[in-house]
């Protein structure tokens, strides 16, 4: 392919490391000058293109685009936004193809979860169906961590690494004030329809009894009595209990504990509020003083506790992209794979992106304990290497030196959409 | 004073640091073997007193109480307990002497904030009320950072760190996603009648009209339109609105924002709730999508990212309080004097007990800015240097590696109380 322009966006939700994967391609792009020119962020994801907001990252410095290795969030704005099929909506697709025409872009990256990747895979067609030449990449990233084939996603390593510390230092707080207050502690963490991330949180115990004493996964049923029974067992014998639930939280019947009725832009329920449930039932029927904690966007964006492992892998997902890209590949998404042994090594691999997009990774049931309420060992080996290694940010008086970028848009070269 | 044992108890809401003190008062008083023998710690805080549940602190280490100055929460157990008048009840402070004497306690260290300060008060008296010979001294704590004549309180400069850091990386969170997605994002945090916590969360800001655009103290009257206006006015000017909440947010006749109608064993009304008050209020009204957080026992245990000079100053004040009390002072608090300068520099000097007691400071109306809703460059004075310093804890295996001592008990010479 001659000499072309890259198109790179963020999608989704956004990670405490989902700009380490942005620094990975764009600095990977300019070590290939020769075949990539220009790369093109998305102003607010894939939306960027549509309204041919793109910005020009050849004006950030090279310091400014390594800072972003250690800044969270979407540096260019991401986006909740759903390509229809070509059929449902054309339109939309010829206005992508002229964006691209007009800025000589034939290399897309788009880094998001799975929603993402069905995005993505449309756009790999292009050139199948509408005849424009495009090679199309998936940078994975999801807090999720529900992606297929990839052992796990970018961005997920941080959050685990989050909600372990925060469990196992809310724990020790509950446990020295139990004798008197509070006897029951709620942290309620995401992941809509897998467990995960408060798996994840089970990484706090060092040892077998040790807080979280239940979690809640989306994975298991919630049953009220076999809940509240463990609750009081719990108290009884620890004097406190700690309690990681998962925003996904269901019954038997699929009803969420705690569902706003709101919908996001891709139809999910959106959730909030099961740790109050949560409390609320303990209160009435056991009577314990609680607390509760609803970490919410805390956890995806705290970057100042981030895992080494996670900025690494999520770096190299980036970096194997533009790789893929320049070896003619399209359609594929550069996976983590897991290597044998007993020490942790990984590697990137190649995987298809039609198998990738809109699939779901749940918690595998031998990953949970029989009673349904935490983590086997199982899990514990495969969380724990994935929040290896502290990845500190800058400081600057007191606060972490997280890089704005300047963000300068192209010219446009198209009538408005 | 011949040698004799000391008593050091942990009392009220536990903080990140709060161990850090405890450090300060073990290492200094076994420094001075001469005049006092054996630091015996309070199992959960004055209870362990009355119940003569003592931990021999003697038996740990010097490597782990050492580590206590990087272990949050209360290592020995912390309680909700106010000791009631002499007058009141006589027979409470009798075991007190009974169990001080059958142990030969002659120094009693407090480590608590203001209703604490009221029970070291009482005691402190004992020599002259009821003629058991004791030096009583308060070692000055709380997150609320609501002690008068200290110019800070220990654990306040961390969750003041935490609360800071937490909201800058939650505004870029919300930043990035918020033409398509959320445009609001509530943070709520601890400070029962004071803003100082929320008004920390102002530090976030690099510039004016920075994120958080607005923050809820509860000095200031909440007025619902004068809020949804300025939540308006921010997200049509800046595409999102971030809000810091005080959990003692109030309206102008002191009914809490959130009241869940019980009380705590001081009788303060337990709080929660604000943030999805809040949300709910902008979302019925202005219709903007919302995320809120509540970080609840997180802030306050959150080790991970304490302030080295609030662990500085935790570990100054319990090394001061012995001092103290081996210079003969009795009814004193040892607190944090600022001196004037361009460089913030800091000293411990000697507070009168009886003006500690019972008091509450709240945020200066100076601290303020004049609608209300934010921060003023003198209050960014006073916070800024309270934040500086990453103390990070060591880790082992991905997770902070917080010490468990061992807390044995001395063998009771008592009858139970």
């Amino acid at each position: 392919m001659p000499r072309a322009n890259a198109f790179y966006a963020q999608s989704g939700g956004v990670t405490a490391v989902i700009n380490a994967s942005a620094c990975g391609v764009i600095e990977t792009a300019r070590l290939h000058k020769k075949e990539i020119g220009k790369v093109y962020a998305g102003r607010n994801g894939i939306i960027g293109a549509l309204r041919e907001e793109l910005i020009d990252t050849s004006r950030e410095s090279s310091g400014a685009i390594r800072a972003l290795a250690s800044t969270p969030s979407g540096a260019f704005g991401s986006c909740r936004y759903k390509l229809r099929s070509i059929e449902e909506n054309r339109a939309e697709y010829e206005r992508l193809i002229d964006v691209f025409r007009a800025h000589n872009i034939r290399y897309f990256f788009y880094n998001g979860g799975g929603d993402s990747a069905d995005t993505c895979l449309k756009v790999s067609q292009l050139s199948k169906t509408m005849g424009y030449d495009l090679t199309a990449i998936h940078v994975p990233k999801t807090i999720d961590n529900d992606l297929p084939i990839t052992d796990n996603s970018p961005g997920f390593g941080s959050v685990a690494k989050y909600v372990a510390v925060s469990t196992r230092e809310a724990a020790l707080d509950v446990a020295s004030m139990c004798e008197t207050s509070t006897k029951v502690f709620i942290l309620e963490v995401m992941g809509r329809h897998a467990g995960w991330i408060a798996g994840a949180a089970g990484l706090a115990a060092n040892s077998r009894g040790d807080a979280p004493q239940v979690i809640i996964f989306p994975e298991v049923a919630f049953d009220q009595t076999a809940f509240l029974a463990k609750v009081k067992r719990t108290v009884e014998r620890d004097g406190y209990c700690v309690i990681v639930a998962s925003e996904g939280a269901q019954t038997a019947d699929g009803k969420f504990l705690s569902d706003t009725g709101t919908k996001d832009a891709f139809g999910h329920a959106q959730l909030g509020g099961v740790a109050p449930t949560l409390a609320t039932m303990i209160s009435s029927t056991l009577g314990y003083k609680y607390h509760w904690a609803v970490s919410d966007y805390l956890q995806r964006a705290a970057r100042h506790i981030a895992s080494q492992v996670d900025v690494d892998q999520a770096y190299a997902v980036g970096k194997a992209a533009v790789k893929m890209a320049l070896a003619g590949k399209n359609a594929v998404m550069p996976a983590i794979q897991r290597l044998e042994g007993s020490r942790y090594k990984w590697r990137i691999v190649e995987a298809n992106l039609a198998k990738v997009a809109n699939q779901e990774k749940k918690m595998p049931r031998s990953f949970i304990t029989r009673d349904g309420f935490g983590i086997t060992d199982k899990a514990r080996r495969y969380f724990e290497p994935l929040i290896q290694g502290e990845a500190y940010p800058d400081y600057k008086r007191g606060l972490p030196n997280y890089i704005k970028l300047k963000n300068q848009l192209v010219p446009k070269r198209l009538p408005p959409m």
